[in-house]
């Protein structure tokens, strides 16, 4: 019923991997993106102001690194579309130079390679140049950031939604059914903490940041945060009610 | 700055566990659910009539099951309160009974233990009874999907909407902005397949039957689709429009 041979196929070289590696503790890799990293030739890793290299560390605690070609990717964290078009110029270059030498490339993605990763710009450029490219789905900071708090995300007839806080208008979320989770908050933090105020939910909206990591913070409510919240925070604001 | 020691601390006995482990395929087992339920002496596992016994049969790939324990929870699948009160009832003695003789108890949870999973269920009782709760994340059929058809479910600046199909009103959930899943469709093919042509979203809605199975359909578009849909399909409904 379920499967003898496995999806992740053995890692081959000139072929493209996108590995969401989880949000922090290495230990919340998959055995497929252990296998991927492993195996992969180079290590394509995200340099960037808000992140530093946190993906590369993680993997360098569960991976031997020694015998890897590290490829450093510098984004533009800048909304300046100009800035965003010459970092994704220079990145996709260091991605295909291995990549044309036959080399199996593995970027590393925090989180799910799927879910707000940079990993998406680069699949059509790859698979243009006539690589093939597999995804590895990784555990996301609001699963992981449920799994601490013990709740579930979802209620059982109401959506959730995921949105980024900052682009998109929070009253407007707040006012859906079901539950949100808000995530990489660049919003300045009193902007935010009354929108959850007039929606109702400021008492009821929990916060993880930096989940999983040593550093770690997580509160249950929003009462009284006045700091402005870092790039690695979660924000759960359950729905208003639970049918069992 | 990433942790040395690991979140998932040594599996103690009579703590219960809440293992999500994935959509199917063991590999998508992170590193932290393989050494819980290698370590745990019971292994509760769901079998519904939708499910079978899948999570086991996952779980049962990768490891060495001999010495372990089964306890089976069978879930009333009904909407009936007093079925589900029932189920309830006799799931969470089966729960206990292990845990009062100091056994540490993993519940199998298919996917992520906190996205609609029956793990939420049994987390008060078993607090309540005066035992340890430990909840590991895990793969979502949704980031497994996303993964296998290589696109990004978030787009920058727009929410993503997770949806039970059939218990929320989906013409009011595809009037929202940017992507949505649709899970579990329990509605009739027809209502479902008539909603999303009424959104305008029919050709470019993708859907993943039993995605990472041996047996997993993927289709790009659900024009043309009439049969009804199982319980392990979820829609992607793309944002309509992206930007880089």
């Amino acid at each position: 019923m379920v499967p003898q041979k496995t999806l992740g196929a053995l890692v081959m070289s000139g072929r493209f991997y996108g590995v969401g590696v989880g949000p922090g503790d290495p230990q919340l890799l998959t055995l497929q993106a252990l296998k991927v990293l492993q195996e992969s030739q180079v290590i394509a890793a995200p340099r960037t102001k808000g992140e530093n290299t946190m993906a590369l560390d993680i993997v360098s605690q569960v991976v031997d690194l020694r015998d890897k070609e590290i490829v450093w990717l510098d984004f533009a964290m800048k909304r300046d579309p100009k800035a965003r078009a010459s970092s994704q110029k220079n990145n996709t270059e260091l991605l295909l130079a291995p990549l044309r030498q036959g080399k199996s490339v593995a970027m590393l993605s925090i989180g799910d390679a799927s879910t707000f990763s940079n990993v998406s710009y680069f699949i059509d450029a790859v698979k243009e140049d006539g690589h093939e490219v597999v995804i590895v789905a990784g555990i996301t900071a609001f699963s992981a950031a449920a799994a601490k708090w013990q709740v579930s995300l979802t209620a059982r007839d109401e959506p959730l939604t995921i949105i980024p806080a900052g682009a998109t208008d929070l009253d407007e979320v707040l006012a859906l059914k079901g539950s949100k989770i808000l995530m990489k908050p660049t919003m300045p933090v009193e902007k935010l903490i009354a929108s959850l105020e007039r929606a109702g939910v400021l008492e009821e909206t929990r916060l993880a940041e930096r989940i999983t990591w040593p550093e770690e913070r997580t509160l249950d409510s929003m009462k009284g945060v006045t700091e402005e919240l870092g790039y690695f925070t979660t924000l759960f604001v359950p729905a208003k009610e639970k049918e069992i």
